[in-house]
């Protein structure tokens, strides 16, 4: 286990109707222009919006609003939100919507802080050291980004997504309510799954040992993902599955599961290219490349994933031989409806090429192995057939 | 799964020679006048003591001790740190030792600010709601008080030992240097494993429905205390080992595994009258009293218990009927030579109607089923023979 300092300070506001408690976290940050950051209509149809007007109305609240925030939230969300937030004084941001949304708000949160360019932070040519405080409501169980710091923002125009975390972007608030999850659909339910089980694959797969505590817990989580995922594949699409869900959510990636050892992420890294290139959502290109990773990962570093499949085969898979594991994951996901190659994509050799330079574009990437760009492409490859 | 508020704002410095941290946090906090709380003569021996003083030294902060605070910490030794605090102006405490030595500087913490008897506190005649701040050098896995609000304390001259719970109470920062416990004798060390253990069963066994994730992450909690107490028994003495029942520890009462539920607790307030009457060690109280609980409880509540068991049994314990999940549990305790009866304290019958008494002082205890008079004896009676 490594030395670690863990402070995850976000107050979590969990269940039915507690949006009704954004009042008064409002009135403890004494806000009084606020933006309001949020996606496309999904908001305003489960109502959701008119909860966050109602309750700012009441409070004398000027809300100013940053909307449509896509999917892969691009930078020019971004820098309009900035821009609104120096015009209109605002004190405190408003992120309601899935992982983007909140991935943007926070962008917005520090780059109203920040001299120059907020692409160069996510270049990691700069560094930021203060943000407006944000409270997120959170109305997809998928990213966990909720109550942590971590933001990825792509860039339409030099074609990247970039990824950054800071402590001074970790939500004050986050009001996490299932209801909100039950109309999301099959698509989008599926792949916030398969990012939960990535973000705490991403955490797991690690060289540093002797880290049972946090390795078994881990196992929890995931099989409640699975377990829950099976029942709504099942149509039980409950408030008590959502619930299970949005939890294994939060914790998935608050960093209580990881915090006490290195974590792999290369495949977070490699499906970058292949979301902002092809569309394709997030948690169905990690599918594509996750299970390749760890093949090509298991060649070059057979120690480290040896010892790491061996407890996902006897913990996660009832005592399943080691070798076996990658198999019984792609089954599971294609049983999801998922694809764990990405052959549907008609990406070429010349493409193959192109994206694992761009995935490779501030250097090598992992921790289990190195992936440079020839055991990129080798992942990539063996995604490709 | 229950709504709730979870709210975890401790910082945690967890790992070898943490302690240096110690430095920077008492700058954050300004501390001028230190209270430094502690208990016999252990962290002298391991170094801690020197540690803490040579830091504050450097910092010319001013150091005022309260020392000598015993297991099931006495009300006079809260008395006397509240002096101290008040006649030195103190403006922050550092609590280093186990679980006794930080309840009991909650306890001066919030006293230094409450008007009247402190021991109304913990009668709960009255409410406390302002605090010192408190920083926590844990050196003892077992409790988890080092990130919750949770404070113990007896009261000699009554004979009570009560227990109170406050937000305020929770600590700043806790340092967490497994090379502590390295030290700890064996009766300690499976005393504080058994206590783990039972934070996160009086958690786990809870009406509260449709709680997969969390129940789920429970298990693989337990299972790490047991695997690792299990390679301690075997000889086993490493950081390692007891880096993961550190980790379990802490994890285990921070509320993670059970904010999402209504927990029992009954079996903590049986014992409570077990400890303070016959200065049976926490832990092995909790052993005594635990599976007889379960066995009365899984009677008058079956739907409950039924239900609880079979999750450990399927979980815990590789598919174990519901029914023998007690057993296995009594057994695995006997084979790490704590006693799962109270035999050995030759309580007369008696005795028993007068323990139960004082155990249920404040009225009935636990959530599952109602633990009255009668079935408290019963329990009793039932760990009596």
């Amino acid at each position: 286990m490594k030395n670690f300092i863990y402070n995850s300070p976000t107050k979590i506001i969990f269940g039915d109707q507690q949006i009704s408690k954004l009042k008064e976290e409002l009135i403890d940050y004494k806000a009084k222009n606020v933006l309001l950051v949020y996606g496309m209509s999904s908001i305003i149809k489960n109502g959701l919006y008119d909860s966050i007007i109602s309750i700012c109305k009441d409070l004398n609240i000027n809300v100013i609003e940053e909307s449509k925030v896509r999917p892969n939230p691009d930078i020019s969300s971004v820098r309009s939100g900035i821009e609104k937030c120096k015009e209109h004084k605002i004190d405190f941001i408003i992120a309601a919507g899935g992982g983007s949304v909140i991935d943007c708000a926070k962008a917005i949160g520090f780059g109203v802080y920040f001299e120059g360019d907020i692409w160069d932070v996510y270049l990691r040519k700069a560094d930021s050291y203060k943000s407006l405080p944000i409270g997120a409501v959170i109305t997809l169980a998928a990213t966990g980004t909720e109550t942590n710091g971590n933001s990825v923002i792509s860039n339409d125009e030099t074609g990247e997504k970039r990824s950054v975390g800071y402590p001074i972007s970790i939500p004050k608030f986050a009001i996490i309510d299932p209801t909100y999850t039950l109309t999301v659909n099959r698509h989008h339910t599926i792949s916030g799954s398969i990012d939960i089980m990535m973000h705490i694959f991403e955490q797991f797969m690690s060289p540093t040992t002797d880290t049972m505590t946090s390795d078994l817990m881990s196992i929890g989580v995931l099989k409640s993902v699975i377990n829950n995922t099976n029942k709504y594949i099942n149509g039980e699409n409950t408030y008590e599955v959502r619930a299970n869900l949005s939890w294994a959510s939060t914790i998935g990636l608050n960093w209580i599961l990881g915090i006490d050892k290195i974590g792999d992420w290369a495949t977070h890294r490699l499906s970058y290219p292949l979301t902002k290139k092809y569309g394709t959502s997030h948690g169905y290109a990690l599918a594509m490349l996750f299970t390749n990773w760890a093949r090509v990962a298991l060649k070059y570093n057979e120690e480290v994933m040896k010892r790491r499949l061996t407890i996902l085969g006897d913990q996660l898979f009832d005592g399943l031989d080691y070798k076996e594991v990658c198999n019984a994951l792609d089954r599971l996901f294609v049983s999801w409806g998922a694809r764990v190659d990405m052959t549907e994509l008609n990406i070429s050799e010349e493409d193959i090429n192109s994206l694992a330079k761009n995935a490779l574009a501030l250097g090598s990437v992992g921790q289990v192995t190195e992936i440079d760009f020839k055991k990129t492409v080798e992942i990539f490859q063996l995604s490709n057939k």
